[in-house]
């Protein structure tokens, strides 16, 4: 059997760790990684110049996009979907609805598959919160996030006067995760969901105090929560806080029964080493979703919950039922 | 919009709550319901004998089977696949293919959907299952059951010699999970994951060391697991033991990196006061999936992971791209 020829539009942590991932799928292998730098200078076989993308058409069945979604996705997405199935993460939600009709409208004319917003959130926490609302149709869903590395406030953090580096971690307030656990379905702010840690570097001779009141009091990303400061050597930072692990939950509480009298809880949690490894196994089983998909005859845009999720497995229908049924 | 027409065959502790979850979603109505036993005995109104289903093929647009797995089912899930859409949580694990087969035949026959095996497990923890090992294809998944009544372990024990009422709880051994969660993935027994309570209402005079003996050392049921057993009051079990809750997790823990040094766990936990509601509220989910997925021409018999779960959702792909994604 042939295997399904994986592209990748990126090499960042999310590229090398989608690399990684092809090595655990025996049916996919690496077709190419493609980058805006020079590819010899990536310490990676069969890099090629993005702009030769276009002319592989026939050597790739699925391109994973690993930009950000900040700038990268909004042009690349539209674009390799003219010619690639693909696959990606894009994960600003607002925007969600019009980077999918875009895309969709592209992958219609080019007669490819192109799985938007997948990875964990959006994807499997997507997924739950859709499962677990039809299943409770009465009731109150939570996402919680973390504990975990946050890139963007620890980017934040970093642009702070007298910041040389910095962690950001964002932790579930464990009292509130208890409270929707036990079914009292809360009515939380912000403040009572999530707490955020920060481990700073200052540069020589910086104001802590200063540095600590700038981050606790930045509007969007920290003023609205509880917020630590930890001030710590440059060589903790890289020991200790080195990784990129994450992790988070979905808990639906609902209610049934004639008058509401049974509580339910639907739990969804995850618990990651590496947040780029774990969302590059996603998006490759959705790789293989697009592929099988596209094969027979299906285009367009979809989400994770357009995809029947036997056509991520690479097992047939009849191991499916023995296997996980 | 005209409403999904849901008849129910079968009016027992499931039956009974499917009627309760029709009331959750305000796409459905309640068409009839379907019984052996006399219609004018059942407490419901559009009660009908299980004989006129078949004059009622335009009224009903997805018959949901309520009766048992053991010998309703593999008899009921074919005669009513040749007539109607139909769902079932038909649970006995080895023969789900053969009747996965049997029911798939006449529907692709009658041209109907029929979704077979769903629930909560088989049903949502199968879905767990698969979704768990696409994302970490290096692993080991562990399904544990309960806190919960299991009907079919108080049945063997309302069946030793003495013996007046009882109920019986399967239980996590919980030291079993906690090692499962921390990555360990270690090989259990049977003893090891699970442990059964039984509550027990001996009849006067009974030999309670007897009862005990007998319950503990009973093949299949019991000789595996360690066993509590407590006697206690017919009021007592009434009171204190009279609900029907039942829950259950399963765990995946995985393997990435270079070398497989970092490590993930996804975790699916429910927890229920009434397993008959919430397996209803499934089964009515899959009724409106098999329902859309037939009147786009589609038929044959499917398991929940054939279903694109947006088929679940009386949502349009608008509002579950903008609410859920």
């Amino acid at each position: 059997m042939s295997k399904i020829r994986i592209g990748i539009a990126g090499y960042g942590n999310l590229g090398k760790s989608v690399v990684l991932g092809i090595g655990q799928n025996r049916d996919m292998e690496l077709a190419g990684v493609f980058t805006r730098r020079d590819p010899s200078a990536l310490e990676c076989e069969k890099a090629y110049h993005i702009d030769r993308a276009k002319e592989m058409t026939d050597d790739i069945d699925v391109m994973i996009l690993c930009g950000g979604s900040m700038t990268d996705m909004p042009e690349q997405g539209p674009f390799f979907a003219g010619m690639f199935n693909t696959v990606d993460g894009y994960d600003t939600h607002a925007k969600i609805p019009e980077y999918f009709d875009a895309v969709n409208k592209r992958a219609l004319e080019s007669g490819k598959v192109c799985i938007v917003s997948s990875g964990w959130d959006p994807g499997m926490f997507s997924l739950n919160r859709l499962y677990a609302e039809v299943i409770l149709p009465v009731g109150k869903t939570y996402t919680f996030w973390g504990k975990g590395i946050s890139q963007g406030h620890s980017d934040a953090v970093r642009r702070v006067k007298g910041v040389k580096d910095a962690r950001q971690y964002t932790i579930p307030v464990e009292e509130a995760v208890q409270a929707v656990r036990r079914g009292e379905m809360p009515e939380l702010t912000t403040r009572e969901k999530h707490k955020r840690v920060c481990f700073v570097v200052a540069e020589d001779g910086a104001d802590r105090v200063q540095i600590e009141y700038d981050i606790k009091t930045m509007p969007d990303y920290f003023s609205d929560y509880d917020t630590e400061v930890h001030f710590i050597s440059e060589q903790e930072l890289k020991s200790e806080h080195g990784g990129l692990p994450h992790g988070g939950l979905v808990i639906r509480c609902g209610r049934t029964g004639k008058n509401g009298e049974h509580s339910h809880t639907i739990e969804y949690k995850i618990n990651l080493d590496s947040n780029p490894d774990f969302t590059a196994n996603i998006l490759l089983a959705c790789a293989r979703a697009a592929y099988r998909l596209n094969r027979e005859g299906i285009s367009g845009a979809k989400t994770v919950v357009d995809i029947p999720p036997a056509y991520l497995s690479e097992k047939t229908g009849e191991e499916i039922r023995r296997l996980f049924i």
